[in-house]
């Protein structure tokens, strides 16, 4: 495993390399963790590298890891910088042969996603885009009653992820570590063309897509800024409109005083339904056509497979965030030792792919559009 | 207390009749119970009123309570037959000199409903819309941290009120109890322009404005009817602007199989928030500027006079439905009482008025119309 | 309907007749509602009754009330004097061939419990002893769910019974209202030899009986007075074994700080299990063999008669605290229906009995006798 | 790192490793995962250890790593058989110079567990008990609620940890997972003297010491076995008086259907109260004197240095059980780490020691001879 990005200070790094690294399948062997050559060089001492796999810069990092012969060499490249960097740098190791996992938004134009999911066919590379939330057991527990019909067809999704950090100008503030976290995803130069909408919106958007099936045919989108001066939405409401009829509601909302990371999904079907939260991952309630409400919990007997392979601990352990994000981890390894041992290898829920982010993508330049405009509904 | 409509099989009308007893204040002593004659009769029987007092008719009901010496008549009326008579009823009522309760929606166009406030104002009736969610303490006192500022400058609310009990053709089963509930409500000719807008989308309109003080500038809906061969919608989505320019997202719908009557509303401010839900009404979750969440619980110290007024048991005797339903027809009372004293009265909480029930009608209206337009923002 | 005690200042008289009269059944006609002869006078006058069925005393209501014709006097009396009172009068009133509802606990000796029940037995009076909690639906549900096998042969009970009210000397403070209820609870005198114990220990002994059926053989208690001269206990543990061979915790504490009334009960079968707090009444929550957890809310499809015929109100629309204490009066009026009409009447969970109100009696007195003994298990 | 025991099909040893290693502090090096040798070779491999480093026996694998040079031998060594042979590995790790991390309950017998805090002590051995619950950091924030006399003194506690996973006899199953946890637990050969108040018992007392710093004076304990031909109990109910005069009650039980890991603490002091279940960790329930309620979550403002030092994720971020035993791992880190490099280390809330292992087994051998007594109470 190479990094780019995930220097000292970085939240996502942090999180990538443990959840990369929780099963015991993966070892971090290179990086370059900062555009600050000298940045990165601590940063890599910090996390007990050699100075000769700390690279200056990830151009450096291509180059040098591309020169090491294939046994000694990374075998793929997790990009963890902020947005606007995503495309070329994911660009450059595809083109070099390097599978990649980026951080969501995959890119800040479908323009640019549209390349990279182009790139990744052509050089048969492995790409991952960290939506990780889909990596709970019970997320893929309640795509198996979306989808084996359990809950009959689809009629109303309510997505929802607030949060209340962003209440006030913290990006203005003197306040170190808010500061940094909170000033690239208030500069549309670094996020792109979304604010909430793009930081955790996607999310939302991935995770009605993963568990549904469902595509938005067309949306309706009120994006705002609440705190003074700010560039980019922080408050998001969105009405979904799916291919197959149902319906949707949809907010992603960085001014919820209170919220911390509250990503919740309820879906309604003809005879059941679903609602589960993010922040009480191990429990996932649900109701069929007779009203009647269940609470499945992790572990339970009758989960679906892709929930049984997501579990590494006994009922009332409860397996949170980190366990989430070796998931998607887990999936593209599997897919990696697929393509080493020449086997067959379907993507069963196992990861969210460069597709996935193209529409992610998309999602948030219609919700932009849709927000400028006097016409009610925008196709995607 | 008279009442018209309410009798055998009636949901609504034993409601109003406990509700106004519950406090020892009120007696019913007369009734036109059904359009039904035979059915009115057998009706007043079963509530043990002398024949003499129920009638076949609520024109029959005016003349002879008119009629009556003053100390012997009914002061008021309430009607709580389906929407399309309310306004022929209370109209007659009113100009007969009777004060009026009136089930939701008040009429079931906005003509309809300036007329009512109008008449009202003429004749110095009481009006009462029993919007009776606006009953409980604990919505009383989200009232006062709203307005006193606690909370700071209102931003963003959530209001949602999911059923699910008309998830399928009700309307069309032989089920005796659902069917006739299910049946006028599904209507137009009943029911007027909104289904599940109309049932219940009004209360959390009601609510909205009730604790946030807000008013709606413009409205983005989509209404929607998931059951075969239903006339009216049983399911809505609607972003909502608010005059100050908070944002907001309502939903109401009768399709989400395995919910029951759940209407929750959550506010942001600038700094606070909370969170209240109709199904667990004896407690509200409040979070401060810090984020740091509270729980507070009808009965505790600290609650606005408001909620003290509304509350009959300690804390942890649980109060429900019928006692918020008893504080609106409280309200009201103390109305009658005012009035009948010579003494002032400020409708401070105590009930919804005319009024009220005229804005509901016309954002019911806008509703509909927004839906079935291209543009995005009605006004209202 | 006629009443003994309840006047100004009360709580639990208010209670009474709220909940006697939701329904509209039964009517207060006369009372003796405090010992202060003007206070009793004002009392009834504040009720609405003429002065001529206001009594000085309950031994002038017996009096007077047998004199008139059948026709006219009180059918029963309630009794809801502090329980030092209980057997006198409520002995009194049978012996004049009236019906009672007595307040719990029933007498402050199970020799005076045991008295009432064999002359009730003897005058063929029918005795209520308001153990309100039994009145909810769902508990009348986790009855049928213990007694029908549904979660096999029980072997474990837990119940608390805990509040926060005492936890500081209120009995000795000068608020008028709480000193009014802390001082009798608190002296020996007027309430008998438990204080927590007794004043909702007892709740949770009966609603443990009631719902599994099963006997205390033997208990081990260690009651404590926490707050400073403090002659009763205000909070109490005891450990218990049935005679079925199952074991069981019980508290009851009046110092929980932040506890308000929180009833809980769960009991664990060979199969199956159950959980239910009156503070949240409207679910009962169950678990089946394979571990699945079920929260069945009043009202739902599949409930029991005897759960079903305890609602009044749909699904969501939230039931609380006074319609299950009119449950108990709705049993105890069917059983005097019956009585009137001569018909059959089997006391299948309509309402506790004065044999329910000695075992909590006793069970009481075992609790004060093991506390003070070395020996540690006392049979009952 | 060394391990002995957590072969193939072990639980509890993959969870050490994982726990261990999650913080990138640490690294396996040797192991004798098996008394069977060929599965400890096996096991060995699957851990990607070298042939060298896995040990046929924890005797051969102290000689052969008291012959490394000091930079290459392990550390320490964690040891994680069942109970009866944790005495004879650690005393002889310890005697050997190597510090030791050892599943609980330390020993069989407090003369065992007595031997080892006084082998400890003789060699300078740093000695860690995993008690893992007081990992959490909301444990430790309860702790620091506790003794700064934010609730004032503790009246009463109620600690339960209730299981359902042995409430049918599982040890004589066929299931293969099931039966190798349920058989050496129920056995009193492998397990000691307690089934039930031994295996989660012991949790539930050490999470009490930790959390109030309350010492227990007397107990009252019945221990039972449900499932017919269990040697051990699964089932613990038992009272509890602490030497500052306050109550308790702890449960520990296997035999609750429906519930998984749920060990839940409840502390009641004079002027406030607190409440944490293990299963939702991320949040801890706090009363102040005037009984308001809050909700207080990991990550908030205001928490204690402990619970941050223990935190490594945002809120809402949820953490969950690997991050708290990684807590008791990284405090023992920082012990050795002091030792290494001759700084002062205090405990403080780090990690549970040798002496709180020694505790735990006079608990459990108490809880085994009150019961089997008819003396009431049992001094520790």
């Amino acid at each position: 495993m190479g990094m780019v990005g995930g220097g000292e200070g970085s939240f996502i790094g942090a999180v990538h390399r443990t959840a990369a690294a929780l099963d015991h399948r993966c070892a971090l062997t290179a990086g370059a963790f900062s555009s600050d050559p000298a940045r990165s060089t601590r940063s890599g001492r910090a996390l007990g590298l050699p100075d000769s796999r700390t690279y200056r810069s990830w151009q450096e990092m291509i180059d040098r890891e591309s020169a090491l012969p294939a046994d000694q060499r990374i075998d793929f490249v997790s990009v963890v910088t902020p947005n606007d960097s995503h495309h070329a740098i994911a660009r450059a190791f595809i083109d070099a042969g390097f599978h990649v996992v980026c951080d969501k938004p995959i890119t800040t134009t479908s323009a640019q996603a549209h390349d990279l999911v182009e790139a990744a066919n052509a050089k048969g590379a492995v790409f991952c885009v960290t939506y990780n939330y889909t990596g709970y057991p019970l997320v893929r527990h309640a795509r198996h009653l979306c989808r084996s019909g359990a809950i009959g067809g689809v009629r109303k999704v309510i997505v929802e992820y607030t949060q209340g950090w962003l209440a006030s100008a913290l990006e203005r503030s003197e306040s170190a570590g808010g500061f940094k976290q909170a000033s690239w995803r208030t500069d549309p130069a670094q996020a792109g063309a979304g604010g909430a909408i793009g930081d955790i919106g996607s999310h939302a958007e991935h995770l009605t897509r993963f568990v549904t099936g469902l595509e938005v045919e067309a949306l309706c989108a009120d994006l705002t800024s609440f705190v003074d001066g700010r560039a980019l939405d922080d408050d998001a409401s969105v009405l979904l409109r799916f291919t197959n009829g149902a319906r949707g509601m949809l907010t992603a909302s960085q001014i919820c005083v209170g919220q911390e990371n509250n990503l919740r999904l309820r879906v309604w079907g003809e005879k059941g339904a679903l609602d589960w939260s993010q922040e009480t991952p191990n429990e996932l309630r649900a109701w069929n056509e007779s009203g009647a409400e269940q609470v499945i919990r992790r572990g339970n007997a009758g989960l679906a497979p892709d929930a049984i392979r997501a579990t590494r601990l006994p009922p009332g352990h409860p397996e949170a965030f980190y366990e989430a994000f070796a998931n998607i981890y887990a999936g593209f390894f599997e897919a990696l030792a697929a393509r080493a041992n020449g086997t067959p290898f379907t993507n069963d829920a196992h990861f969210p792919t460069a597709h996935d982010g193209l529409i992610g993508v998309r999602f948030i330049e219609k919700t932009v559009e849709n927000t400028n405009s006097n016409q009610k509904w925008t196709g995607l």
